[in-house]
């Protein structure tokens, strides 16, 4: 400490709103809050460069609260500082639709720029931010005009260097150079299960100089070390900068600081009352002298900045104006406004060309389609270019040319799709990721919370069951389809011919609110005929590819590469209709005069078939249906054994057909 | 290089083998397997103790590949060492049903300790072979006799230590002071996507350093240099040593080696036939020389070791007589004679007790119970103890005491799981390890990994639904029960109540063929009454609960929290029958009179209630049902406030149920 608590007021007014709101939730953690309210106060008031009145400001600094179970440090941030978040919203802490859920939840409070709470991810997050600006500003700075320039500062606890896309992300920033993205780590030493010591016992300065960071110390009560080593991380433009802060956990509470009581728990109205004695502050719950407001209010520093911005970008305006407008544009997240016919147009190319190839190659020739429309696509593979199919000839990495278009993020699947969220987040571009089906599951919560925050993220998923053939059951996706159809807010397509795929292609793009995953085969489908009609309904999410011959008996509903089961079946049977229902989730969406025309509800006759988990497909069968797919791990064998040794055949299809008809 | 290629006659059977075999399966990863040969060779003919003729052996050095699609490296190993695997194995390569898979699969070829493939398992699983060697030596060992005392060797490349998951396990492993486990980085410099520099460019000698490791690095085709480094790595028994190999990938094919395209496809029959020359060996594909056969095998050697160790255990019998029944108990996975019975006791006192508490008390308490008769237990939590209740009296952590049983194991949900794997592979304990239900997805392909395995493992997911309240959508399951329930060979309970959690426990601890998740409430659950034969049913699954008042008209069918709910609405209804279903994989596999008697077939009228997502239920109340459930992320509120807000009440069971009939 070097000076006395009470003599540090500024800084008090967030432990207090900490401790008070969680006390009126009776839940919650003051302990973080309490311990980084010092570090809070430096780069919050001395160098975090935003705009209250304006949180979208494109060039704001972005602020990232990776441990974020200490939101009430945030919310008494952005209180104190001007945004539109009163004393009234910091009572209803953890309450039904209030602006201050228990967690940072983006779209809850003006000036949070995502949800935390997932230890880890918020740092992955923030890498996305650092690496979207340093992209963005290298497609869109002139030697004379600088427009995008902002730092991004992330704080983060022992939880989030513990957990391993902690590892993924920082090593990866560390290897792209990544010089303006400063990490304050709260070293409190303590975590749930109390002092970290038996089960955290790393070197984090020696690890972070392993991946190429700026390492540097500070006593987390000293403003001025705090100052100081913000100034020597914005000086140094190469590498990240990781400013390990010691810090008391919940100071100022005299018998539960540094301990890990004041983690996750109030710290209780006698305690609350020491605590105040503690730090020299007399106020009443939520009460907030008018000097100490005074001293935290962003809101004039904040417009100047701002409007200092907006009239640089006035004379990029002036002197470049193609690129102010596509800049805007890209910041707006709107599409080319040729995008569209464009689109329809390959849609349509590639429907007459009636190829049959693996949906994976028919993704790489749509983004070689659409890649030199969307200057915004910022795509990449954790390892798996060659495989995913993920690169076309326009790509560049970023690391060659930093104004590239293309991320070899290496085999760090959690860490990529994070760092997506993060770049789709800080705006300017839309992310594809990709990898196996399979190796979804180790970024599982990453895609699950670009769905939560309704990011356009387009998660590429290759090798989309048994028919990857030989590489055996580890590889085989079973149970991960229904997985990520059970994600709410999230589409899942499985195409089944180059043209499905390009609509599911066009569909994910034109999405604003939310992510859409591509399941994709590695073996070769056959395309499929259809009218115009049909074509217009791909986008429906389900739609009659063969209508029944003769009076209505049998419903077959395929998706993928079982499409081509049911076609193979619906050639021998009378009767039965053949449904391609590409993305469920859309197709439930429709009317029910669109869902009745597709599967009638009179008609109970219904085979659902597709190589994954059998269980999602009884909400469409029922109890009187079948459905023909998996129950089991798969095999190592060539693709064409499987499908016969697990019984997804044409013959399967016909004989559960005539078993419900 | 030290020697020449053709020199190397011994390493070079494993390249052969390798190109050869991937070659004839026109599918598979030679790179690797010729890249490691010459570490392999120093290995395994001078370290590995163990015996060919007995892959059982309780105290053999355990090997794993982590990187497991260089599968060959471990196959041509096994074969030429004389394990029960034939060149006709061999040949049979990614051919279904023979012994040699993709990847290395336990349960096909002898000698495999673990699955691998999905990259940072196989590390992981190392390291649980050596916490589980070094726990069951202290805890058996005495100061006279050595019982158990063997190393783990493991094989690992860039891809493993890119993942987050190494960072996780490696830390832990530091901490723990892992003295005889010893890993081999094949330092090769080349990923899928070409040399990794662009997108990995740790300096992983500090990485590890920062962990606590003894660190080396070595010419890995310099098998003086391997040898000694392996003997300074047995030499440090406070320290996990990595030795860092320096590779050549696919070493000894002139056009490939060094370069990404030998990593994962056949070389061509053209660039076999020059790597045959290179390497001076001119045997046909699948011939291997007597003498280099004579050189490899280990069949004599490992019979000496294991007969000196029966020598040695023959008088720890003699000295020490009930504790090796007990350790041979332990390592045959058999349960102590008296469990079930003293179990049934357990559960008929909690029955006649009829705590309302929550259903992770309930499941302490159960651990309270069974804890002290089961010793090996080896619990723990990723730092969520105090909130999963996993600790009971008799826990003492093993970093305190090394005989200890239970681990610390910090915010690494995915490590954990994957550790926990490794624990049950080696035998004489089962893990359990817990987070909150949310953070299972950190876990999720460690989770699968355990049910492909069949490894029992009892993964412990607590805060279970929106009823954890204030924590928020981040925090509360939505998909993630039906994303276990579709996990093949996973048994997932959601017990309603006390006595429905203690058989849960029951049940995960009798089943010796795979893992079981323990889905637990925050909140406080009712007691539920039942007669003895209902007690009886629990372990069916799924069984009556309230036989219906009248004629049966409607079956409610409930889980967990939502038991209560659907027995309120049961007092207001007549002629509806309430189904408590704690694990529907159960149910499903009773015999056919047993679930008609349960669920009729021709009772329509059915509702589903769970506060999680509803998708799952419709393969239980089919089209006519109707589902109560979560199809959206949830809030953070007051769990009550939630329950109203989501409409998951007893009013809406009973609204349902009338719209249904």
């Amino acid at each position: 400490m070097t000076t006395q608590l009470n003599e540090r007021r500024i800084a008090n007014a967030i432990r207090v709103l900490a401790m008070d709101a969680v006390q009126q939730a009776n839940s919650g953690h003051p302990g973080a809050p309490m311990g980084m309210a010092d570090i809070a106060d430096v780069v919050w008031r001395e160098f975090l460069n935003h705009n209250p009145s304006n949180p979208q400001w494109a060039n704001r600094d972005r602020f990232v609260l990776s441990n974020g179970h200490g939101s009430m440090l945030q919310y008494a941030l952005l209180h104190l500082t001007g945004y539109d978040l009163s004393i009234e919203d910091l009572k209803q802490f953890r309450q039904l639709h209030s602006k201050t859920p228990g967690h940072p939840e983006l779209g809850y409070a003006p000036g949070i720029e995502t949800t935390t709470g997932p230890l880890g991810q918020g740092i992955a997050n923030a890498v996305g931010f650092a690496i979207a600006e340093k992209t963005l500003a290298a497609q869109f700075n002139k030697a004379d005009l600088t427009v995008i320039d902002h730092y991004t500062y992330c704080f983060l606890g022992d939880g989030c260097l513990m957990e391993g896309i902690s590892h993924e992300v920082c090593s990866l920033a560390g290897t792209l150079n990544l010089g303006k993205l400063v990490v304050y780590y709260d070293d409190n030493g303590i975590s749930i299960d109390g002092e970290v010591e038996g089960w955290f016992s790393d070197d984090t300065e020696q690890r972070f100089h392993a991946y190429g960071w700026q390492v540097l110390r500070v006593d987390g009560h000293d403003t001025d070390a705090i100052r100081e080593a913000t100034l020597t991380a914005k000086a140094e433009s190469n590498k990240p900068t990781l400013i390990i802060c010691k810090t008391v956990i919940g100071l100022g509470s005299p018998n539960k600081q540094g301990k890990e009581d004041c983690h996750g728990a109030p710290l209780g109205k006698d305690e609350i009352v020491l605590t105040r004695e503690a730090l020299g502050w007399n106020e009443d719950a939520f009460v907030i002298p008018a000097d100490i407001y005074a001293a935290w209010d962003a809101k004039a520093k904040g417009q100047q900045s701002e409007q200092a911005w907006n009239e640089i970008f006035a004379q990029y305006q002036a002197k470049y104006p193609t690129e102010a407008v596509e800049l805007k544009r890209r910041i707006a997240g709107d599409l080319p406004a040729d995008f569209a016919a464009q689109a329809d147009q390959f849609i349509a190319e590639t429907n007459a060309k009636g190829e049959t190839i693996a949906t994976r190659k028919a993704s790489q020739n749509t983004l070689q389609a659409f890649g030199p429309l969307l200057p915004e696509l910022l795509g990449g593979s954790a390892d798996l270019a060659g495989s995913n199919l993920t690169l076309w000839k326009g790509c560049e990495g970023v690391q060659d040319n930093p104004a590239g278009n293309y991320i070899h993020y290496g085999v760090r699947e959690f860490g990529m799709t994070a760092i997506a969220n993060g770049i789709a987040l800080h705006g300017g571009f839309i992310p594809y990721v990709a990898t196996f089906l399979m190796f979804m599951e180790y970024a599982r919560n990453a895609v699950r919370m670009s769905a939560l925050m309704k990011q356009r993220v387009i998660h590429v998923y290759t090798h989309d069951s048994i028919g990857l053939g030989e590489d055996g059951p580890t590889h085989q996706p079973i149970e991960q389809i229904a997985s990520l159809r059970g994600t709410p807010n999230l589409n899942t397509w499985r195409p089944a011919d180059t043209v499905e795929t390009a609509i599911a292609w066009k569909s994910g793009l034109q999405r604003q609110d939310g992510p859409t995953a591509l399941i994709l085969s590695r073996q070769n489908l056959p395309f499929q005929n259809r009218t115009a009609e049909q074509l217009d309904n791909i986008a429906k999410g389900g739609y009659v590819l063969a209508a029944e011959k003769g009076e209505l008996k049998a419903i077959i509903i395929a998706t993928g590469s079982e499409v081509d089961l049911a076609m193979q079946a619906y050639a021998e049977l009378d009767g039965v209709r053949v449904v391609s229902m590409p993305c469920a989730e859309i197709f439930v969406q429709q009317d029910a005069a669109y869902r009745e025309a597709v599967l009638p509800v009179q008609v109970r006759a219904r085979v659902a078939v597709e190589a994954a988990h059998v269980d999602y497909w009884w909400k469409f069968v029922g109890l009187d249906g079948k459905v023909i797919g998996m129950t089991t791990y798969g095999e190592s064998a060539p693709a064409k054994d499987l499908f016969k040794y697990f019984g997804i055949t044409k013959d399967a299809v016909v004989e559960a057909v005539k078993a419900v008809i």
